[in-house]
């Protein structure tokens, strides 16, 4: 640590201030950790929890130092930031967890797939270009950074969609893979090494947004695949060197060739991820906590479920704009086990991640049926301001 | 209500901003429900998670009116408040829950305890006078309000000790009960009468201090035990009328005279109470988002423990002055299951409560041993301004 600290008096800073680091500043006030979020915007989700927001981009880097100078360790929300300059921030000797280092390698998915593959861990068969990749068509072209939520990445059915449906700038192809099924690996390690891994979820995904909607924890999965794909994402974030809450999505399919069940990476997020919301409360460590107990070097909490979880995203209706409003909210509250969480963005539009609600029951098939009621209750629409 | 919501848009104004506020607060921020606090102090353990903090007496009806003003629904997390001018505004047509008339009862002590034995439920033999009472000596003398955390009661040897130890003010006396064990029940009640229980907990008390140290849920207590506590509890929050979440503290003793175990009420708290912290971790509800849901008139979340839970509240230590730190955090944090909460008060003094903790584990053995670990890890010193 560049500045020494006694409890309570650790700051944390937050490169980003949507709702992961809301949440992560909710779990700081618990915690006597004190944060400090850099957010574009005048008022974002961290706005009313964190102990002090600075508005700035999150490229500039007066900002960023200003941060820095302010905090013990920092941290980021969102992979969309100047890596560059965190790396001259870290050789002065500032604390940054996960390291520069290994968000740079994140945030280029053809340089992070590279690696994967060197190290032996299963990824889709990738290559720069369609030609190079020598694979029947349909394919995936994705672009090498600044993907998120299905953006920067495209479906290409024959050769001649390359040039209608390609996408711009630096891209890489890689096989469609024929999934059975989409999980995810979340897991904390900490700067000494020590791993902490939560059971396995699925992730069930809007066919046409490609968003995620639904994550039902534990994965509905064989042990094997479960020991499998933990195996692989341990391994991913240790090839990242990786310090903080990882979440590692992985395609579960049965189409390789001798018929057994494969896992394959598909990416890594190096943050807590929409995947592990369900920890707050189905774990008994969140994925906010747990980032924050990694990230400032404190040990590892508990990772064991408490009780089987389904979460849903509240994303905003087709169309809607505005001041966000939640239709439903009462009928929601009656469904038993359910908890409600609301990020507090000023405004609605389509498909924006408002919110979300975790089902938690003593078994899976009653929380995924609860969820579907809360699914159906529950819209958010958006009024002239 | 006085007026009307839709969801985010529903204001809850709180008289007091300490850690139970605080607590409140945070839940609110999740739920999406906006809250304003009112508080003597410029600097309370809610101010960074209200959405705005008033400073102001809790009997100032100029602060207290500017607080409706801004609320839908008004509530309190600490008992001694104005309530006269709270039935003024009741009149004006403002929501307020528990309702001042509850809260008046509670605030006298000899009036609950009157209005108890009425509804023929078990409270220890009780009057004005140690004469009228009629019992031998040794008997505890209780001042009828304001009294908290030991505070405002005086167990008295013997007839001369009237005069040497007697307490000021208004007063009665009570039989000093040879308790076993002291047990509270925690319970949220709505408007339209709807009630959720916890399960009962066990609570531990410094003998020195008369200061709630360790709280165990669920208590080690048998089911006939279990059941009458319960009855009666429901019972004591019906009486009064109750609306929100209430504690009610009960002794168990086994000093009747058939030898049968019997159960009697001690105290009732009209809010979220120091023997419910555990319900953050191991609960599916935690008590104070059920505070918010039955005040706001809300269906109510479900009860149900998720694992055995060990709370101990941790007190600035004998002595301590000035700013609080905190000695043995990172230990703390080592043992499994365990949540660590500070409540951001800025000054430390003794036996002040300055956070707690959580322990959760499968078995309640477990969670006892350590939680006694963390006990002895943790302490709470001052240091200099």
């Amino acid at each position: 640590m560049k500045h020494p600290y006694t409890m309570p008096g650790l700051t944390l800073g937050i490169l980003g201030g949507g709702q992961l680091g809301r949440m992560m500043c909710i779990e700081a006030r618990r915690m006597g950790i004190t944060t400090i979020c850099l957010d574009p915007s005048p008022n974002p989700p961290a706005k009313g929890v964190a102990d002090l927001c600075i508005q700035g981009d999150l490229y500039d880097p007066v900002k960023i130092q200003e941060l820095a100078e302010k905090a013990q360790v920092l941290t980021f929300e969102i992979e969309h930031v100047n890596t560059g300059y965190l790396q001259t921030l870290e050789t002065q000797g500032f604390t940054i967890y996960p390291s520069p280092k290994s968000l740079q390698v994140i945030q280029d998915k053809f340089v992070q797939k590279t690696l994967f593959a060197q190290a032996n861990l299963p990824v889709p068969p990738f290559a720069r270009t369609y030609k190079e990749l020598n694979l029947p068509f349909p394919l995936v072209q994705k672009t090498r950074t600044g993907g998120y939520d299905g953006r920067g990445v495209s479906i290409l059915a024959d050769e001649t969609q390359v040039a209608t449906k390609g996408l711009e700038g630096e891209t890489f192809f890689e096989e469609l893979v024929d999934f059975d099924l989409e999980i995810a690996v979340l897991l904390a390690r900490s700067p000494s090494g020590e791993t902490a891994v939560w059971p396995v979820v699925e992730m069930v995904f809007d066919p046409a947004t490609q968003i995620c909607t639904k994550v039902c924890a534990p994965a509905r999965i064989p042990a094997e695949i479960e020991q499998e794909a933990i195996r692989v994402s341990i391994g991913a974030v240790q090839v990242l060197d990786g310090v903080g809450v990882f979440a590692v999505e992985l395609f579960v399919s049965n189409s390789n060739s001798n018929g057994a069940p494969r896992v394959l990476i598909n990416e890594v997020a190096p943050r807590p991820h929409n995947s592990g919301h369900w920890t707050i409360e189905g774990s008994l460590t969140s994925q906010f906590a747990q980032h924050l107990r990694a990230v400032c070097g404190l040990p590892l909490g508990s990772t064991d479920l408490t009780m089987p979880s389904v979460m849903i995203n509240l994303l905003g209706e087709p169309g809607a704009q505005g001041k966000p409003t939640i239709q439903g909210y009462e009928q929601a509250l009656a469904i038993p086990g359910l908890s409600f969480h609301w990020y507090e963005k000023s405004l609605v539009s389509t498909q924006r991640k408002m919110g979300h609600v975790t089902v938690t029951r003593p078994n899976l098939e009653d929380a995924l049926r609860l969820a579907d009621q809360a699914q159906n209750l529950l819209t958010i629409t958006g009024e002239p301001l």
